[in-house]
């Protein structure tokens, strides 16, 4: 038997958005396609659409975050939709109600959208199943799984910036081990048909049959830098620091930051993309941070596109 | 002399809603009408309207409340009212100021309806007698003595799925001698002449006098629960357990949950009703909440279109 | 060569707005004009708009404020523009991040103006500095430095009840040396050509070469208040009491409270401003907090008005 994905109608079409493996080149292509199409040519803004007039999008952050937060409220808002923000931590509101319970409880409010973070793995496809055929549901970050609307802005930058995914060497650097960011990066470079793809970071924060997935696998920044056309840089999360499985300290900076020396083993011209917010000194070096190579704003402003994108494409999928 | 309700004009209209008691079986039907004008009929879909567009609403909350909170904001979207959410707390950002300041500087940002939840009886009467003649206040429940929009939400959902009052008996189930939303029921069970009501619970959580009042107290759930159409379970307030006020642990459960045993009691068919968020297993047994004959999720549906109806008449009466 | 304001543009128009120091009248009256005509005439209601309309606002409170933050959103909704709130306080969600880089985040999210409250003295000049020619700025209190959208509505305020600046003698009372408020109310007043302006606060609390200013300085409030027209009370920020910077307890409010006696040494009908909340009992009479020459309320009112004319104005001129 043919089991479909969780997040596809039956005629394929994204219902939810909960990861990148699993979707279709023709999936990434047609949201980056529909992204593009809300900027208003050569100004570089973003337009504003009643395209969800009357809708309402529940932002459901278990995890606190306030910059990924703030963007999905943006582009509900640039969609005219109506927006509840719900942060919710293990102390306070939640009155030790079920996610279950409290998703079931927003849908009979009448939410038709949810954007979901949350600490553990898997919570965004929980939530799926839950719902009803009226609602759609966008993973906004499952523990160390996946990052979906992230990657696709990525994809949208390198495009934007590089055009042919083919004709590209990408490296992402970090920790790539516990990085939700990296995993949807990796299947959607590969949906993408990047040229070559490869891993660097120390042995701990790899993930076991990396190679298997066709990933080059480098322990050393420089190697692995050689020669790479797009440079993704992983935010250090400083916990794991304190967790012990990071080089304290600048130890980490002195073998994986992103510095002058190291970019130099890259193309002249390697595009820098960092998904936010940066460490300066910690993984990247404050002034590459800043250089014309590096998009790290521009991938925000890309940001706001995507999800305006997802949220109205997953809107007419599910009325039709 | 004849001293007038401080929730009615001189005309008996809605100026606020602050309790249930003090109404007539008119007004309530009038809020119930209203809210069912809100539906799309079959679809069960509530519609969005530009009846408070210019309007702007006030939540102000003295007690933390996810839920409460969001079916006022949504229900005041959805009237395409601006809304102004206050999260006051008493250790952050009040500096101290008093509840009638509070109240008179909202007043003057030009806030015209107020809808207040504060732990403390009569805070929302309180804040009505303050404010000027084109503010409308809301209780959203106020310590231990009302909160009408609940009450109001239960009645619109037992008359969608059982019709006529009169033929129903009706069990209230739990600590009804703290619950605010329990006094609020009673008063609009009478008011829509239920065929008979009970107070079903442990003596040390019933009220005096409740007899007075017309309705039947049962110490013994099974008892209780015989021969009964509707039953309307509270949450159990688990302070009220570390208090002492109610018996520890699961042996609350064991006397006045609800389970398949003591359900049997009551026809079949009868209608359960709960306030939420349900404590699964506390007092009441899991699957029961989620049987066809729990409208619990129908009832947070409902109470969208209610608080739509209450916020709009209010607004109207102010006017006119 | 001429140096430039940070806060006008070539042609002397308000590009962000930073201070009053370095303002002209001319800025001062455009302003309040235009606040002016927000009100519809004899009703006192602020209309709304949809002037703002497509455009997003971001309030970034780096201090916590519920009012000044609740002024400044129910203004933007006012314009019809989108609203992104984002308190920030240190041990939250900005994950370390520098001031600029929250602040480039956001312009990259398309906000075109920023609210900013900040504890750090030159925080919102340091803000204007970063943004991109489409972006202004609205200074909402740095430190101890300026707060002018205050300092404007009770400019005012005081022009709608008593007119004519240059007939009336004005005095600041308390700490002014620490005061955001009274240092923009003292260059307002300048500009207004206000007949004469008085200091009065205890030695300590007062800031050196306010006469060179112009100011005249009293210690005893009894004798400052002698023929008065307008009284500006400050806020005791009372963490200045634990610092020992101001006498404990109520021996400040024998000393420099407004009470009936320290009243009755101004004009009669003197009007008595203070930017709330108020402390009653602390620094001013309770009973004559609420008298009808204390406009704390109506203040509130032009404060929603000021910051609409404000926010328009800004975006007028960046679009031209």
């Amino acid at each position: 038997m043919y089991q479909t994905s969780p997040q596809l109608d039956k005629n394929n079409r994204l219902r939810h958005l909960l990861t990148i493996d699993g979707l279709t080149r023709e999936h990434i292509v047609e949201i980056l396609d529909k992204a593009e199409g809300f900027f208003i040519p050569k100004s570089g803004q973003i337009i504003q659409t009643d395209t969800l007039q009357g809708k309402t999008i529940a932002n459901l952050f278990f995890e606190p975050s306030t910059r990924t937060r703030s963007t999905f409220q943006l582009a509900a808002q640039n969609l005219s939709a109506s927006v509840l923000n719900l942060n919710i931590s293990h102390s306070s509101t939640s009155k030790g109600e079920s996610l279950r319970d409290t998703v079931l409880n927003l849908q009979a409010m009448q939410c038709q959208l949810f954007v979901i973070r949350h600490g553990s793995s898997g919570a965004a496809h929980f939530v799926a199943q839950q719902v009803n055929p009226f609602v759609a549901v966008i993973n906004a970050g499952d523990g160390c799984h996946a990052h979906p609307t992230q990657a696709l802005l990525d994809m949208f930058t390198i495009r934007k910036h590089r055009g042919d995914f083919q004709k590209l060497r990408v490296a992402i650097v970090g920790d790539i081990l516990h990085s939700r960011v990296a995993r949807s990066q990796i299947h959607a470079l590969q949906l993408m048909r990047a040229g070559e793809i490869r891993a660097i970071g120390p042995k701990t924060l790899l993930p076991a049959h990396l190679e298997q997935l066709g990933v080059k696998v480098f322990h050393d920044l420089s190697q692995g830098l050689q020669g790479v056309d797009v440079i993704m840089m992983l935010r250090l999360q400083t916990e794991r620091m304190q967790k012990g499985l990071l080089p304290k300290g600048n130890s980490y900076y002195r073998l994986y930051g992103l510095t002058s020396e190291t970019l130099a083993m890259a193309n002249p011209n390697a595009l820098i993309i960092h998904p936010g917010p940066v460490n300066r000194g910690v993984e990247i070096q404050s002034d590459i941070a800043d250089s014309p190579n590096a998009v790290i704003l521009d991938q925000v402003t890309n940001g706001i596109a995507i999800r305006m994108a997802v949220m109205s494409l997953l809107m007419e999928n599910r009325l039709s």
